[in-house]
Parts: structure tokens; sequence; C-alpha cells
């Protein structure tokens, strides 16, 4: 198999023409959008010209076919509201390359897929949630984004398209190339991570509820203030959390809501998010004892009382050894002494392929770790260096 | 002079309907809101009928006044984003009945007054500040409020209505009744409490901006992370504020805005009110020294940095002497026995007002001290006895 380094590049940059924010090489390509839809129609094409069989399936998922088994690579094209050029569009043009490269020398059999809101305007990896089994189509459709808009009338924007579901049996493992959008290799100059597993997340809504009053008024110990209670929440699980948590453990606060959020009064309810990410799953259930039992003792401190909205959530994923042992095979070939195994903090279409079909990931760096960001870059050389890294797992195989 | 308590009470209800919250008694009419200025052209209508010339100044405080030197009664009719129906409404409805009263008795001459943006949806007190002069007018069309809302674009939605500034000269006080909006005359069941004077209060917008930042590749050494710098700030100067405050000293953090505000995302910026309150200046002064030097500590420390926005803010004011006295005798006849003397820990318009005449004030008891919020309450019974009492007053006088 040859693959053409310069082909792969020129259909990366037409991509990004397909909602091109104006700023850098940035696109705002949100899943169902008119940009992503325009994407997907283009990327049909270029699936049909390299001789494969183009299939749309109920939620926009596309499919560049061969006949019989086959390995599948892919990703998304979908983008954040502001996205970068890369995000999920590398893996799906990698696999198009590589699955156009096979064709041409006559095999092996490779299949492309990009699958549909892998960014989560509706809930979390969408598509491939729907194709795995991993989120019934019916729960699904009733999703809704910010403004209201459900799963059910987005997806209808690409009805016209759409054909029924993609047997999964005849797929021999799936294989996603993804930027690293952390700053790991970046900054350890290598030029190819091997991913050992994806990382679990869980998210929960945590809302502490005490008394609204008058700052002027209500002396401090006469207070039930929900701000005080969620800034004491988030020192002691710090400070718990550091007898559970590896180098690797996430975990943050990044949406906070005061009711009635005004400088005069005090908080009466703070609610916020509580999100944390790791591979193991009994250590993200750890986490989950220490942050219930720390809520309710801050709550009896405080004067409040406390809520714990839904836990979502997905299960850590271990790679599977074969399809990584190619990739490291390929990573030593390509990038010698310049790759390493290291786990996704990220989460990634891959998660629920898992429940499908052996699943591998590889990386290339992200610069300055940027991601989900207008100037999320990487070098055309690591692009092209994960490129001829999936092609010689593929061939290896 | 015989002033008509249910004519008071029905004027009092009737303008608790403009910006009624539909939850208990509660109203949403903060300044130059819809509510506001609705309930605004009402009450002029109200002083209107009462014989009051009525006078809209530059910034839309509203007068109904009388020719001649008089007293003047009154408060202001905004409320909090989320407000109970007494708060300042109280004092300009029980300054209206007395006003309407005197003109029908043929004496004493009373003016009154509904100041606007007391709740300080821009700054603090800024229809009194500037007419006060503790702010310039020029000073104060630049602030803005939580959405970026110029003060000067606010105040241009009563336009139509504004008139020149009102020359204070002609005024020989100021008294202001108010609901106490604290638990301390509820607590003792008492009916009436004289003010003797009102705390200064301090105000300062500060944001810590550290490093947005993917919340799954983003390990927690590498973070900069904006709400985690805020949260610190908060433990560290409730540590430190012990060693300097009185069992009388308040402070707030009570308007917190993340950004992006997103679950997923590392915050990169926490903009947050930071209010205090005392009865004495040093001890202000001494506080705003221990948040500047705790802030600038947390930012080096997070490696975020830290902005402080306009320090705004009242000095403490002690009430004038013989306008005190005739509250005093007026609290005896009305309630022997069931009225006290109590420092004001909320701010006023009085505060700016004692910049331009004698000025004094007195409570009513708030219902387990709550206010600013939609159940904020009083018996009907004892907002008899504050309009009583201040017509006693200025009787006397």
């Amino acid at each position: 198999m040859k693959i053409n380094p310069d082909r792969f590049l020129r259909d990366l940059h037409k991509l990004r023409e397909f909602g091109a924010s104006g700023i850098g090489k940035g696109v705002i390509r949100p899943a169902y959008s008119e940009a992503d839809i325009a994407a997907r129609r283009w990327l049909a094409g270029r699936m049909a010209d390299a001789g494969l069989q183009v299939h749309f399936d109920p939620v926009g998922n596309l499919f560049g076919l061969v006949e019989g088994p086959s390995i599948l690579l892919g990703s998304h094209v979908d983008s954040q509201p502001e996205g970068g050029w890369l995000d999920g569009a590398l893996g799906v043009i990698a696999g198009l390359e590589v699955a156009r490269a096979a064709k041409e020398a006559g095999g092996p059999p490779v299949s492309v897929v990009s699958f549909q809101d892998e960014e989560g305007r509706f809930g979390v990896t969408t598509g491939s949630g729907v194709w795995s089994g991993q989120i019934d189509l019916h729960a699904a459709d009733a999703l809704t984004d910010d403004t209201g808009v459900t799963f059910r009338e987005a997806r209808g924007q690409m009805a016209d398209l759409a054909g029924g579901v993609i047997d999964p049996d005849q797929f021999t493992g799936y294989i996603e190339l993804h930027i690293e959008q952390g700053p790991s290799l970046d900054g350890s100059n290598d030029q190819i991570g091997v991913v050992s597993d994806i990382v679990g997340i869980r998210d929960m809504r945590i809302t502490f509820s005490g008394r609204q009053n008058h700052a002027g008024t209500t002396p401090m110990h006469l207070r039930a203030d929900a701000f005080q209670a969620l800034s004491l929440f988030n020192a002691r699980i710090n400070d718990r959390f550091a007898d559970v948590v590896t180098p690797h453990t996430v975990w943050t606060i990044g949406h906070v809501a005061l009711s009635p959020n005004a400088a005069s009064i005090v908080p009466g309810r703070a609610a916020f998010s509580m999100q944390w990410r790791d591979g193991d799953q009994d250590r993200l259930n750890r986490m989950e004892q220490i942050i219930r039992c720390t809520a309710s003792e801050v709550a009896g401190l405080t004067g409040a009382s406390v809520q714990f909205g839904a836990l979502h959530g997905l299960e850590p994923q271990t790679m599977e050894p074969t399809l990584r042992e190619a990739l490291e095979a390929g990573a030593e070939a390509v990038s010698p002494g310049r790759w390493r195994i290291l786990p996704s903090g990220a989460l990634h279409d891959a998660t629920n392929v898992a429940r499908l079909m052996p699943v591998a990931m590889l990386f290339v760096p992200s610069i300055d770790g940027i991601s989900h960001a207008f100037d999320e870059d990487t070098r055309e050389s690591d692009l092209v260096a994960g490129l001829k890294v999936l092609a010689h797992a593929v061939t290896r195989m």
C-alpha cells in the first residue's frame, strides 16, 4: 500500500473550508449545521471517488465501505461551537487516505466512518453512542441542545440522505487517529502517542441550598451562605482526593450558578458541575463517595441542604492488545524513539465503538496542548507521521 | 394632621403589582426595568393627586414637592432582581401618605422622594449618590450592570420624563422609614427601631484570570483554574478577617461569573463581587488591605493573575440628633416600651442624603429577618406603627 501524504493534506485543508471561522484555521461546524451537512456531502463524494460504497445511517453517521470483512478507521467531522480544524477531521481524512491507498493496492480491506455529533451538541458522543447501543435511538431523539432543538429535529435535516443501520459484525476492529488535545506529547517532543486506555468520566450537578438574605443586616453567624458551602466543599474534596488520585486523575468544577447572584445578597443557592475522570472504575467510584460524603458534611456545617443531580458517565476503556501492538510497531517504524504510550484524558467515539469490536487509538501532538479553540494546530510532519503509523498498522494486520 | 392607614396600605399593595413575581408578595423591579418605570409613572400620578408638584431629575429620582422649605421623606421603589414588596417601597408610600395628610391638614410642609437604583444595579445607591454629589454624573454614566448595559443607556429609558436637578437647599431634613431587613427587632419583639448610625460599605469587583483548558486532557498540576483561585481566596480571607472583625462586621461574595462556565472546560476567568461592611472606617480599610494582599498572593499560588475593579463605598454615617429625638418621642408615643435604638447594617439612601442635610431613619421589624427575597414581610400593624411615628415626628418639628 502506498499512501499519498499530499493528497491527504489537500483533503484535510479542503475540509476546513466547510464552516471556516475566518480566524486562523478554526472552524464552526457543529453537528447537523449547514456546514456539517455540506462537509458530509463532500466527504461522501470523496469516498465514492475512492471506490468506497457510501452509506449514511439514520442519525447521519457516514460510512465508506468495502465488501466483506474490513478494518474500520475514522472519527468525526462535526466540531465544537468554536472548534479547531483537526479535532475529529484528522482521523476521518487519514482513514479515507488509508482506505483509498489500500483500494489502489488491492488490499487490505479498509472501511471509513465519520460519526455524527461527537462533540455533544446533544448528550455525549451521540452518533457513535446510538450505533453502539450506548444510547437508545428513541431516548436520543428526546435530547435537546442549548436552544431547545431536539435530536430528532436535528437529524431530520439529513433525512434525505439516511439509510438503514450498518451491521457492525463486518468490521474486525476500529482504529481512531486523533490529536492529543493536551500538552503531554508536545511537552516531551514525541511525535506519536499510542493510547493505553480512555479514561472514564463522571459528571454530576450538585446544588447547595442555603438561605438567601441581605448582605448587610444578616450577621455572619446567622447565615446559610450557599457560596460558602461550595467553597468549603471544594477545599475539602481537594484535600481528600489527595489520598485517592494518581497524577492522571483530573476533576473540575467548571460551571457555577449562584442565585440570585447579586453583590448585596447572601447567596441562597449554588448549583455547580462536578466532573471527574480516571482510567480506573474503582477510583471513579471512590471519588464519587468522597464527593457525596463531603457535600453532605459541608451542608451540615453551613446550615445548607444538598441535592445531587443524576450521575452521567462512561466507563474507562482499555485498548485492545493486538491492535495496540500493531500501532506500537508502526510508531517504532515511523518515529523511532519519538513515541510513547499514554492514556486519553478526553472522551472519543472509540469508547462507544469498544462495545462492538476491538478498538485502539493513536495520538499526534497538539501544539501547546490547545484544542477546542480556533488556534488548535499540529505540525504537518506530525500529521503525516500519524497517517503513516495508521497505514503501517493496517498493513501489518 | 390625620393620616389614613387604609389609604396607605392600599397604595402599598397597589405598588407591588408592578413587577409582581407571582411568588408570595415578591417583586422583580430592578432600576430602569419596565416595571420600575411603570411604578414611577403610577407614583407620579399619586403624588399629583395629592397636590404635590411632580418632578423627575436627570437620573430618574422622582420628587413630589411642596412650595417653600419642607421636610423630605422617602426611600426608593426599585427592587433587587428578586426582591420583597416592602424594602424601599414602604418609606416612599409612608412619605406619600404623610405628605398627603399634611397637605389636607394645611401643614406642615412635607415633600416626598423615590430615589433611583438604590439597589445598585449600577454601583451603589446610584440615584441618591448622584444627587448628593457622592458620584459625579459623568462617572456614573460609565458604570455598567452585569450584562454590560451602561447607566447612561439605562437612564435613557426615562429620558422623556427627565427634568433638571432639584435644589436640596429647600429641604430642612430627610427622614427615611425602612424595614429593618435583619432579625434584631423581630427577635426582641420590638415594633420600632430608631437608627443611631448607618454602617459604611465597600464594594469591589475582583477578577482572577487563569488559563481556559480542556477538563479531560489538562493535568491538575498544569492548570491555572480561575475557580480554584476564587475558592482559595475565599478560604484565606475568612481566616484572616477573624483577627480584625467584630460580631457586627459582615462580608459577602454574592456574585460569581465563571468563563466559559462549562462543565468540561477548566475555568479561564472568575469575576466576582467582594463586599464588606462595618461601622468603623479604619476597620473597613484594614479589611481592604487583607483582600488585596490575599488576592495577589492567591494569584501567585494558582498561576492566575488578578485585576481589582474600582472600589465603591460609602462612609459610616451618624444620624442627626434633633431629628432622631423627634423619632424617639414619636416611638414612645406610638409604641411605648416597644422600641429601641440600633445601628443599620444595611446601606440606605440616607447615607448619601446626609451630605446635603440632617438625616434620620426609623425601622419596623422584618419577620424572621428576611429581606431581598420574595418572602420578605412585616405585620400590617407594624407598618402602620412606623407610619404613625413618622407622622408624629414630622408634626413635632
